[in-house]
Protein backbone atom coordinates (compact mmCIF):
# COMPACT_ATOMS: atom_id res chain seq x y z
CA UNK A 1 0.00 0.00 0.00
CA UNK A 2 2.42 2.89 -1.38
CA UNK A 3 -0.50 5.38 -0.46
CA UNK A 4 0.17 4.42 3.31
CA UNK A 5 3.66 4.25 3.43
CA UNK A 6 3.82 7.95 2.08
CA UNK A 7 1.37 9.55 4.66
CA UNK A 8 3.47 7.37 7.40
CA UNK A 9 7.00 8.98 6.24
CA UNK A 10 5.52 12.67 5.62
CA UNK A 11 4.75 12.51 9.45
CA UNK A 12 7.87 10.83 10.82
CA UNK A 13 9.22 13.83 9.09
CA UNK A 14 7.08 16.24 10.69
CA UNK A 15 7.24 14.56 14.27
CA UNK A 16 11.67 15.33 13.38
CA UNK A 17 10.91 18.95 12.83
CA UNK A 18 8.63 18.65 16.06
CA UNK A 19 11.01 17.65 18.18
CA UNK A 20 13.78 19.90 17.07
CA UNK A 21 11.07 22.71 17.68
CA UNK A 22 10.42 21.43 21.06
CA UNK A 23 14.43 21.26 22.05
CA UNK A 24 14.71 24.76 20.57
CA UNK A 25 11.59 25.73 22.67
CA UNK A 26 12.68 24.27 26.23
CA UNK A 27 16.35 25.08 25.57
CA UNK A 28 15.23 28.96 26.05
CA UNK A 29 12.62 28.20 28.76
CA UNK A 30 10.02 28.60 26.78
CA UNK A 31 6.37 26.40 27.22
CA UNK A 32 4.41 25.91 24.37
CA UNK A 33 0.48 25.32 24.02
CA UNK A 34 -1.02 24.45 20.59
CA UNK A 35 -4.49 26.03 20.16
CA UNK A 36 -7.06 23.89 18.30
CA UNK A 37 -10.73 24.65 17.75
CA UNK A 38 -13.30 24.29 14.71
CA UNK A 39 -13.51 27.82 12.76
CA UNK A 40 -15.05 30.95 14.93
CA UNK A 41 -14.82 28.99 18.44
CA UNK A 42 -12.99 32.33 19.77
CA UNK A 43 -9.35 30.94 19.59
CA UNK A 44 -7.93 34.74 18.72
CA UNK A 45 -9.99 35.98 21.25
CA UNK A 46 -8.83 34.41 24.05
CA UNK A 47 -5.95 35.40 23.13
CA UNK A 48 -6.51 38.70 23.09
CA UNK A 49 -8.36 38.87 26.10
CA UNK A 50 -5.11 36.47 28.03
CA UNK A 51 -2.58 38.61 26.92
CA UNK A 52 -4.62 42.12 28.12
CA UNK A 53 -4.54 40.29 31.78
CA UNK A 54 -1.15 38.82 32.05
CA UNK A 55 0.32 41.86 30.39
CA UNK A 56 3.25 42.65 33.06
CA UNK A 57 2.70 39.02 34.61
CA UNK A 58 3.84 36.89 31.72
CA UNK A 59 5.89 37.51 28.46
CA UNK A 60 3.87 36.05 25.59
CA UNK A 61 4.50 34.74 22.16
CA UNK A 62 1.97 34.06 19.34
CA UNK A 63 1.97 31.99 16.13
CA UNK A 64 -1.18 32.36 13.94
CA UNK A 65 -2.05 30.18 11.26
CA UNK A 66 -4.92 31.07 9.05
CA UNK A 67 -5.57 29.87 5.47
CA UNK A 68 -5.42 32.97 4.36
CA UNK A 69 -5.47 37.08 5.61
CA UNK A 70 -3.31 38.59 8.56
CA UNK A 71 -6.44 40.00 10.23
CA UNK A 72 -5.87 37.45 13.58
CA UNK A 73 -1.64 38.30 14.03
CA UNK A 74 -3.30 42.46 13.69
CA UNK A 75 -5.36 41.55 16.30
CA UNK A 76 -2.74 39.94 19.12
CA UNK A 77 -0.39 42.52 18.39
CA UNK A 78 -2.71 45.17 19.31
CA UNK A 79 -3.07 43.23 22.11
CA UNK A 80 0.07 43.75 22.97
CA UNK A 81 2.44 40.55 21.98
CA UNK A 82 5.16 39.20 20.18
CA UNK A 83 3.22 37.56 16.53
CA UNK A 84 4.10 36.08 13.64
CA UNK A 85 1.38 35.13 10.90
CA UNK A 86 2.09 31.68 8.82
CA UNK A 87 -0.70 31.69 5.79
CA UNK A 88 -1.30 28.22 4.48
CA UNK A 89 -2.57 29.08 0.94
CA UNK A 90 -5.03 26.62 0.92
CA UNK A 91 -3.63 23.90 3.65
CA UNK A 92 -6.16 22.79 6.10
CA UNK A 93 -3.16 22.77 8.95
CA UNK A 94 -0.59 23.52 10.39
CA UNK A 95 2.80 20.81 9.98
CA UNK A 96 6.11 21.57 11.82
CA UNK A 97 8.52 23.19 8.87
CA UNK A 98 6.08 26.10 9.28
CA UNK A 99 6.88 26.62 12.91
CA UNK A 100 10.17 25.95 12.74
CA UNK A 101 10.16 29.04 9.25
CA UNK A 102 7.57 31.19 11.94
CA UNK A 103 10.09 31.15 14.71
CA UNK A 104 12.84 32.54 12.90
CA UNK A 105 10.66 35.50 12.39
CA UNK A 106 9.51 36.21 16.02
CA UNK A 107 11.77 37.77 18.49
CA UNK A 108 12.31 34.91 21.64
CA UNK A 109 14.07 37.10 23.67
CA UNK A 110 12.84 37.10 27.13
CA UNK A 111 9.62 35.17 26.15
CA UNK A 112 7.55 32.80 28.53
CA UNK A 113 4.83 31.42 26.69
CA UNK A 114 4.15 30.43 22.88
CA UNK A 115 0.80 30.09 21.91
CA UNK A 116 0.39 28.33 18.87
CA UNK A 117 -3.08 28.33 16.85
CA UNK A 118 -3.62 26.43 14.62
CA UNK A 119 -6.24 26.48 11.49
CA UNK A 120 -10.15 26.53 12.45
CA UNK A 121 -10.77 23.28 11.59
CA UNK A 122 -11.50 20.08 13.90
CA UNK A 123 -9.81 17.01 12.23
CA UNK A 124 -6.90 17.31 10.46
CA UNK A 125 -4.55 19.19 12.72
CA UNK A 126 -4.90 16.71 15.77
CA UNK A 127 -2.58 14.13 13.39
CA UNK A 128 0.51 17.15 13.22
CA UNK A 129 3.02 17.35 15.96
CA UNK A 130 4.04 20.79 15.88
CA UNK A 131 6.84 21.13 18.71
CA UNK A 132 3.93 22.05 21.58
CA UNK A 133 3.80 20.70 25.27
CA UNK A 134 0.67 20.45 25.30
CA UNK A 135 -2.52 21.10 23.64
CA UNK A 136 -5.95 22.94 23.88
CA UNK A 137 -9.15 21.58 22.07
CA UNK A 138 -11.68 24.69 22.40
CA UNK A 139 -15.36 24.26 21.75
CA UNK A 140 -18.07 26.62 22.17
CA UNK A 141 -21.89 26.58 23.30
CA UNK A 142 -23.22 27.64 19.92
CA UNK A 143 -21.49 24.48 17.66
CA UNK A 144 -24.24 21.58 19.24
CA UNK A 145 -23.33 19.57 22.43
CA UNK A 146 -22.04 15.85 20.33
CA UNK A 147 -18.83 17.43 19.17
CA UNK A 148 -16.81 14.99 21.42
CA UNK A 149 -18.00 11.84 20.33
CA UNK A 150 -17.94 13.20 16.44
CA UNK A 151 -14.39 14.28 16.37
CA UNK A 152 -13.30 12.05 19.00
CA UNK A 153 -9.46 12.03 18.03
CA UNK A 154 -9.27 16.02 18.89
CA UNK A 155 -10.30 15.27 22.24
CA UNK A 156 -8.14 12.22 22.48
CA UNK A 157 -4.84 14.29 21.99
CA UNK A 158 -5.65 16.99 24.03
CA UNK A 159 -4.55 17.77 27.50
CA UNK A 160 -7.45 20.97 28.22
CA UNK A 161 -10.82 21.95 27.13
CA UNK A 162 -11.90 24.84 26.69
CA UNK A 163 -15.37 25.85 26.16
CA UNK A 164 -16.14 28.83 25.42
CA UNK A 165 -19.04 31.39 25.23
CA UNK A 166 -20.71 30.64 28.08
CA UNK A 167 -22.98 33.30 27.72
CA UNK A 168 -24.98 32.58 25.37
CA UNK A 169 -26.16 29.33 27.55
CA UNK A 170 -29.61 30.75 27.50
CA UNK A 171 -30.90 31.22 24.41
CA UNK A 172 -29.12 27.65 22.52
CA UNK A 173 -29.82 23.94 23.62
CA UNK A 174 -26.23 22.88 25.15
CA UNK A 175 -25.72 20.20 27.80
CA UNK A 176 -22.56 21.18 29.24
CA UNK A 177 -22.89 17.93 31.78
CA UNK A 178 -23.37 15.97 28.26
CA UNK A 179 -20.24 17.29 26.84
CA UNK A 180 -17.91 16.90 30.04
CA UNK A 181 -19.11 13.53 29.94
CA UNK A 182 -18.38 13.35 26.15
CA UNK A 183 -14.96 14.40 26.34
CA UNK A 184 -13.52 12.79 29.78
CA UNK A 185 -15.08 9.34 28.52
CA UNK A 186 -12.85 9.75 25.68
CA UNK A 187 -9.66 11.20 27.78
CA UNK A 188 -10.32 10.91 31.72
CA UNK A 189 -7.25 13.10 32.11
CA UNK A 190 -8.75 15.99 30.22
CA UNK A 191 -8.38 19.34 32.35
CA UNK A 192 -11.75 21.62 31.68
CA UNK A 193 -11.99 25.17 31.83
CA UNK A 194 -15.98 26.82 30.82
CA UNK A 195 -15.11 30.84 29.73
CA UNK A 196 -16.92 34.10 28.21
CA UNK A 197 -14.06 35.88 26.27
CA UNK A 198 -17.52 38.30 26.29
CA UNK A 199 -18.16 38.65 29.55
CA UNK A 200 -15.15 37.42 30.99
CA UNK A 201 -16.39 34.77 33.14
CA UNK A 202 -13.88 31.71 34.02
CA UNK A 203 -11.21 34.01 32.40
CA UNK A 204 -9.52 34.84 35.70
CA UNK A 205 -9.19 30.74 36.87
CA UNK A 206 -7.84 30.22 33.23
CA UNK A 207 -5.15 32.63 33.60
CA UNK A 208 -3.97 31.75 37.14
CA UNK A 209 -3.40 27.82 35.93
CA UNK A 210 -1.85 29.52 32.84
CA UNK A 211 0.64 30.86 35.00
CA UNK A 212 1.28 27.97 36.89
CA UNK A 213 2.05 25.93 33.32
CA UNK A 214 4.44 28.68 32.46
CA UNK A 215 6.31 28.31 35.64
CA UNK A 216 6.26 24.35 35.74
CA UNK A 217 8.88 22.45 34.06
CA UNK A 218 6.25 19.51 33.17
CA UNK A 219 2.79 19.40 32.33
CA UNK B 1 7.60 16.91 -7.55
CA UNK B 2 6.10 13.44 -6.80
CA UNK B 3 4.02 14.57 -3.71
CA UNK B 4 1.76 16.81 -6.12
CA UNK B 5 1.69 14.40 -9.06
CA UNK B 6 0.28 11.96 -6.31
CA UNK B 7 -2.04 14.42 -5.19
CA UNK B 8 -3.64 15.33 -8.58
CA UNK B 9 -3.79 11.75 -9.34
CA UNK B 10 -6.04 11.21 -6.46
CA UNK B 11 -8.34 13.94 -7.07
CA UNK B 12 -8.94 12.81 -10.72
CA UNK B 13 -9.66 9.32 -9.92
CA UNK B 14 -12.63 11.19 -7.74
CA UNK B 15 -13.60 12.81 -10.38
CA UNK B 16 -13.88 10.16 -12.78
CA UNK B 17 -15.94 8.60 -10.00
CA UNK B 18 -17.76 11.85 -9.10
CA UNK B 19 -19.16 12.16 -12.95
CA UNK B 20 -20.21 8.21 -13.00
CA UNK B 21 -22.69 9.46 -9.46
CA UNK B 22 -23.84 12.61 -11.35
CA UNK B 23 -25.32 10.65 -14.54
CA UNK B 24 -26.99 8.01 -12.58
CA UNK B 25 -28.76 10.35 -10.71
CA UNK B 26 -29.37 12.95 -13.44
CA UNK B 27 -30.70 9.61 -15.13
CA UNK B 28 -33.14 8.62 -12.24
CA UNK B 29 -34.30 12.49 -12.08
CA UNK B 30 -32.71 13.05 -8.56
CA UNK B 31 -31.38 16.54 -8.20
CA UNK B 32 -28.40 16.22 -5.72
CA UNK B 33 -27.09 19.15 -3.19
CA UNK B 34 -23.69 19.42 -1.30
CA UNK B 35 -23.88 21.03 2.43
CA UNK B 36 -20.96 22.04 3.85
CA UNK B 37 -19.62 24.09 7.17
CA UNK B 38 -17.68 24.16 10.23
CA UNK B 39 -18.90 21.37 12.86
CA UNK B 40 -21.91 22.65 14.48
CA UNK B 41 -23.45 24.94 12.08
CA UNK B 42 -26.67 23.43 11.72
CA UNK B 43 -26.55 21.27 8.70
CA UNK B 44 -28.56 18.65 10.31
CA UNK B 45 -30.67 20.58 12.05
CA UNK B 46 -31.56 22.33 8.88
CA UNK B 47 -32.39 19.26 6.86
CA UNK B 48 -34.74 17.86 10.12
CA UNK B 49 -36.68 21.01 9.43
CA UNK B 50 -36.43 21.03 5.79
CA UNK B 51 -37.72 17.48 5.83
CA UNK B 52 -40.58 18.32 7.80
CA UNK B 53 -42.04 20.79 5.88
CA UNK B 54 -41.55 19.36 2.59
CA UNK B 55 -42.87 16.19 3.71
CA UNK B 56 -45.73 14.70 0.71
CA UNK B 57 -44.27 17.70 -1.50
CA UNK B 58 -41.14 16.54 -1.97
CA UNK B 59 -39.10 13.07 -1.79
CA UNK B 60 -35.92 13.90 0.16
CA UNK B 61 -32.72 11.63 0.98
CA UNK B 62 -29.89 12.30 2.59
CA UNK B 63 -26.52 10.58 2.65
CA UNK B 64 -24.97 11.61 6.13
CA UNK B 65 -20.60 12.18 6.00
CA UNK B 66 -19.49 11.85 9.72
CA UNK B 67 -15.92 10.78 11.36
CA UNK B 68 -17.79 9.02 13.72
CA UNK B 69 -21.15 7.80 15.20
CA UNK B 70 -24.76 7.40 13.60
CA UNK B 71 -26.75 10.25 15.32
CA UNK B 72 -27.07 12.51 12.18
CA UNK B 73 -28.48 9.38 10.37
CA UNK B 74 -30.93 8.02 13.44
CA UNK B 75 -32.16 12.49 13.51
CA UNK B 76 -32.94 12.45 9.54
CA UNK B 77 -34.47 9.12 9.71
CA UNK B 78 -36.95 10.29 12.82
CA UNK B 79 -37.92 13.20 10.62
CA UNK B 80 -38.67 11.20 7.68
CA UNK B 81 -36.31 11.01 5.07
CA UNK B 82 -34.23 7.80 3.57
CA UNK B 83 -31.16 7.94 4.57
CA UNK B 84 -27.54 6.32 5.02
CA UNK B 85 -24.77 7.30 7.30
CA UNK B 86 -21.32 7.49 5.95
CA UNK B 87 -18.67 6.93 8.93
CA UNK B 88 -14.91 8.16 7.56
CA UNK B 89 -13.23 6.49 10.55
CA UNK B 90 -11.10 9.60 10.96
CA UNK B 91 -10.92 11.09 7.69
CA UNK B 92 -11.69 14.83 7.22
CA UNK B 93 -14.33 15.11 4.20
CA UNK B 94 -16.14 12.66 2.17
CA UNK B 95 -14.63 11.41 -1.04
CA UNK B 96 -16.91 10.59 -4.16
CA UNK B 97 -16.10 6.05 -3.82
CA UNK B 98 -17.16 6.37 -0.01
CA UNK B 99 -20.67 8.09 -1.79
CA UNK B 100 -20.93 5.92 -4.65
CA UNK B 101 -21.17 2.96 -1.93
CA UNK B 102 -23.58 4.95 -0.17
CA UNK B 103 -26.06 4.95 -3.09
CA UNK B 104 -25.90 0.84 -3.13
CA UNK B 105 -28.01 1.43 0.24
CA UNK B 106 -30.51 3.77 -0.09
CA UNK B 107 -33.57 3.19 -1.96
CA UNK B 108 -33.71 5.72 -4.52
CA UNK B 109 -36.85 4.88 -6.16
CA UNK B 110 -39.35 8.16 -6.09
CA UNK B 111 -36.39 9.79 -5.06
CA UNK B 112 -36.25 13.79 -6.01
CA UNK B 113 -34.04 15.52 -4.14
CA UNK B 114 -30.71 13.88 -2.52
CA UNK B 115 -28.59 16.04 0.51
CA UNK B 116 -24.73 14.71 0.93
CA UNK B 117 -23.94 16.27 4.21
CA UNK B 118 -19.90 16.36 4.52
CA UNK B 119 -18.25 16.17 7.50
CA UNK B 120 -17.66 19.13 9.53
CA UNK B 121 -15.19 20.91 8.17
CA UNK B 122 -14.45 24.42 6.16
CA UNK B 123 -11.35 23.38 4.19
CA UNK B 124 -11.26 19.73 2.82
CA UNK B 125 -14.30 18.89 1.75
CA UNK B 126 -13.93 21.87 -0.90
CA UNK B 127 -11.54 20.05 -2.97
CA UNK B 128 -13.20 16.91 -3.82
CA UNK B 129 -16.52 16.56 -6.52
CA UNK B 130 -18.85 14.31 -5.18
CA UNK B 131 -21.31 14.39 -8.01
CA UNK B 132 -23.55 16.86 -6.73
CA UNK B 133 -25.10 19.47 -9.23
CA UNK B 134 -25.04 21.92 -6.75
CA UNK B 135 -22.39 23.16 -2.97
CA UNK B 136 -24.02 24.85 -0.46
CA UNK B 137 -22.28 26.35 2.26
CA UNK B 138 -23.54 27.01 5.76
CA UNK B 139 -21.96 29.51 8.21
CA UNK B 140 -23.94 30.86 11.12
CA UNK B 141 -23.91 33.88 13.22
CA UNK B 142 -21.81 32.68 16.22
CA UNK B 143 -18.64 31.75 14.60
CA UNK B 144 -17.28 35.27 13.90
CA UNK B 145 -18.13 37.36 10.63
CA UNK B 146 -14.75 36.97 9.06
CA UNK B 147 -15.52 33.78 7.60
CA UNK B 148 -15.64 34.44 3.85
CA UNK B 149 -11.99 36.29 3.84
CA UNK B 150 -10.31 33.51 6.34
CA UNK B 151 -11.79 30.39 4.20
CA UNK B 152 -12.41 31.84 0.70
CA UNK B 153 -11.86 28.52 -1.23
CA UNK B 154 -15.24 26.92 0.38
CA UNK B 155 -17.29 30.24 -0.71
CA UNK B 156 -15.65 29.96 -3.97
CA UNK B 157 -17.09 26.75 -5.05
CA UNK B 158 -20.26 27.28 -3.75
CA UNK B 159 -23.64 28.19 -5.60
CA UNK B 160 -25.81 29.10 -2.28
CA UNK B 161 -24.85 30.42 0.86
CA UNK B 162 -27.17 29.87 4.25
CA UNK B 163 -26.22 31.91 7.28
CA UNK B 164 -28.36 30.58 9.82
CA UNK B 165 -28.87 31.35 13.71
CA UNK B 166 -30.04 34.56 12.83
CA UNK B 167 -32.16 34.55 16.13
CA UNK B 168 -28.97 34.82 17.92
CA UNK B 169 -27.93 38.02 16.38
CA UNK B 170 -28.65 40.70 19.07
CA UNK B 171 -26.36 38.32 21.78
CA UNK B 172 -23.62 38.12 19.39
CA UNK B 173 -21.00 40.77 17.91
CA UNK B 174 -21.78 39.83 14.09
CA UNK B 175 -22.30 41.95 10.91
CA UNK B 176 -24.90 40.03 9.03
CA UNK B 177 -23.90 43.00 6.00
CA UNK B 178 -19.76 42.66 6.01
CA UNK B 179 -20.41 38.21 5.74
CA UNK B 180 -22.44 39.13 2.48
CA UNK B 181 -19.89 41.60 1.00
CA UNK B 182 -17.06 39.21 2.15
CA UNK B 183 -18.84 36.33 0.52
CA UNK B 184 -20.01 38.08 -2.73
CA UNK B 185 -16.34 39.54 -3.11
CA UNK B 186 -15.16 35.95 -3.16
CA UNK B 187 -18.38 34.93 -5.05
CA UNK B 188 -20.78 37.28 -6.84
CA UNK B 189 -23.40 34.50 -8.02
CA UNK B 190 -23.39 33.42 -4.47
CA UNK B 191 -27.56 33.16 -3.66
CA UNK B 192 -27.83 33.90 0.02
CA UNK B 193 -30.10 32.80 2.84
CA UNK B 194 -30.44 33.89 5.86
CA UNK B 195 -32.40 31.45 8.80
CA UNK B 196 -33.04 30.40 11.96
CA UNK B 197 -33.63 26.44 12.74
CA UNK B 198 -34.77 26.94 15.58
CA UNK B 199 -37.31 29.62 15.31
CA UNK B 200 -37.99 28.97 11.48
CA UNK B 201 -37.31 32.07 10.49
CA UNK B 202 -36.02 32.32 6.24
CA UNK B 203 -36.98 28.50 6.27
CA UNK B 204 -40.64 29.58 4.14
CA UNK B 205 -37.89 31.24 1.71
CA UNK B 206 -35.46 28.62 1.35
CA UNK B 207 -37.97 25.61 0.77
CA UNK B 208 -40.16 27.63 -2.03
CA UNK B 209 -36.46 27.78 -3.57
CA UNK B 210 -35.52 24.01 -2.84
CA UNK B 211 -38.42 23.24 -4.99
CA UNK B 212 -38.00 24.93 -7.35
CA UNK B 213 -34.21 24.03 -7.70
CA UNK B 214 -35.75 20.26 -7.50
CA UNK B 215 -37.72 20.66 -10.27
CA UNK B 216 -35.59 22.80 -12.05
CA UNK B 217 -33.20 21.01 -15.41
CA UNK B 218 -29.85 23.06 -14.85
CA UNK B 219 -29.06 25.21 -11.84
Amino acid sequence: MPKITIAQNILAANDTIAQEIQQLLATRGIRTIELMSSPGVGKTTLLERTIERLRGQLAIGVIEGDIETGTDAERIEAAGAETVQINTRGACHLEAHMVRDALQEINLIGMRLLFIENIGNLVCPAAWNLGEDIRIVMVSTTEGDEKPAKYPHMFAVSQVMIVNKIDLLPYVDYALEKVRKQALAINPNLQIFEVSCRTGEGLDTWCEWLIAFANSKTY
